[in-house]
């Protein structure tokens, strides 16, 4: 089959790889539908050593089941499925607690020998915990949005979560990529009545009004924080949501959060240290979130997506087959593109 | 009056100084009948820098209203009362949010011109707001107990309450000083059936075990950390209340929560940087807690200390007059002492 690979920054390559196979009894092959570049693929994009052997690319994907292993249960060849972005059994301790990306037994995708979500087909480890089953056909036009259950959407939803997203809350979102604009589609799902989107982009903002902004700052840094502060009194809002990743992003989140407030983090730290010493003690300041266990919440997010409530697909702006996918990248790294979908 | 005075790292002293007077309509007097030495107070008593005019001591107290100013409406001479470590008007929108520590009419004791709990009279701002009538004499033995609600127990309360202890949690307790111990209680009391205290000084940590400690890891570091997570299965505890506010701990306390877990701090931070970066982020570890505001906690924990089914009062183990004060800081600086009540 043909899948992604990266062999270092700006070198991304479909290449042909062995087929994958059936290994554990728990396992289920599945073609893959659709896929996606990740903003989170665009770090090695820009800094990967170069490397002879490459790394497969891809965790976000949803397929229809080819073949399943003598101990997967719920799955039959056929079935449409969308795949989180962190494989797990989804019956261990952790996932019991909601927790899947720290199941006991689960891995990432694209990691350790196991396949990418940017080819034609993955081998899927635990395949009962893992996979949910959509009830829509090949053709159906919700598969953007159903794709965007893999990570992008419940990515932005665990980040309006863990910050305790509510009516109450007024909430700054830091951010106009894809996981910044699902967390203000899911912030305003939560019933947030105030949102700030913190972004310059202006076609991605646009977007981000459509999905419940009410306010857009496309100042930075210091002046940014005091736009902030000047459209909630003075004192900034109870919730902030990081979808950026990035140290100066993370300041500014902690410069907008009012005291006794929460920033929740999901963009994947580009930092070892947080500045959180005694002024924001003094503010009761928390910081929450962290890798999003997109498993937790698809079922609940379903329904909103194929009731058409919701439409979080619509972050994807450009779609590619497979050979498309390296001209992905540089779209997305270069700010032409908001998200690319992968159709193999 | 007297009143205690810091001029430098291990120089206190109890000198004359002026009389407090109302200053503002809002303003009460109060008589101290029992003070205390924080923890906190080490800190410049380990570093201050020498100064020729020293400052005032002493934020948690206790006393009996001596005058009212003409606004103040719920007091009266004679009212006994005590005093959360931080004055606030109690109706500001924080206030009414339960963060009396960042009332916006609120402040420090001891500190820009205001009196210290640490000698025989103090001028209370905001006196309606800041101070709680107790239903007690001035010869209560409960006298103790009630003064840890100004700070040391509301600290602990406020530690465990943010980390969400609750009967389900399994907590460690870092720190065995008197924060320490009353996070114990204070997660007993929520009703934690698991407290792991760590700490080093048996007689501190026989005391956490009265407060309802089920297990004491006298190793720090690694060692430490790899202790608590043989006690609980391979993972650290769900919760982690941060009591002593070093580096070190904090990196324990990073060490032994469990993925999904949240350590809290109520240990002033002795440091400007947190290690939070890309493995805690994806053990999705939450960083919560702060000063805490002990106003929004005493109504409810008073029917308990008055009813006698908590006795927070025992982290005191040494009374001195106000001649004893400085001798007092001593022997808490050298862990002679754990804490000492003073009553001027």
């Amino acid at each position: 089959m043909r899948a992604t690979l990266m062999y270092g920054a700006g070198d991304v390559r479909v290449e042909t790889v062995s087929d994958p196979e059936i290994q554990q009894p728990t396992d289920a092959i599945l073609r893959v539908l659709r896929a996606c570049i990740c903003g989170s693929d665009l770090w090695p994009y820009g800094s990967m050593p170069a490397s002879d052997e490459g790394s497969r690319m891809g965790h976000e994907f949803l397929g229809v089941v080819e073949e399943t292993g003598s101990e997967v249960a719920s799955l039959r060849r056929g079935d449409l499925v969308v795949a989180p972005f962190v494989w797990s059994d989804n019956t261990c301790e952790f996932c019991q607690e909601g927790l899947q990306t720290s199941c006991l037994h689960g891995g990432l995708w694209a990691a350790d020998g196991n396949d990418g979500g940017q080819g034609e087909a993955v081998r899927v480890p635990q395949a009962d915990g893992t996979l949910v089953k959509l009830p829509v056909g090949e053709d159906s036009a919700l598969l953007p949005s159903l794709l965007s259950l893999s990570d992008v959407f419940c990515t932005g939803h665990h980040c309006a979560v863990t910050a305790g997203v509510n009516a109450g809350t007024a909430v700054t979102v830091v951010g106009d990529g894809a996981v910044g604009l699902s967390a203000v589609l899911a912030a305003k799902r939560l019933g947030a009545e105030r949102i700030i989107l913190m972004g310059r982009h202006m076609d991605r903002t646009d977007l981000g009004r459509d999905f419940g902004a009410t306010d857009v700052v496309p100042e930075r840094g210091e002046e940014g924080i005091e736009r902030v502060r000047d459209l909630t009194g003075g004192h900034g809002t109870h919730t902030v949501l990081e979808c950026v990743g990035t140290l100066p992003a993370l300041e500014m989140s902690l410069g907008a959060v009012r005291a006794g407030g929460t920033v929740s983090r999901v963009g994947a730290p580009q930092y070892a240290e947080v500045p959180l010493g005694f002024p924001e003690f003094m503010k009761n300041i928390t910081l929450t979130g962290g890798v999003a266990p997109a498993r937790a919440y698809i079922e609940e997010l379903l329904p909103d997506v194929l009731e058409g409530r919701i439409e979080p697909g619509r972050v994807f702006d450009r779609s590619v087959d497979l050979d498309g996918v390296p001209d992905g990248y540089r779209a997305m790294a270069d700010r032409e593109a908001l998200k690319v979908l992968v159709q193999p």
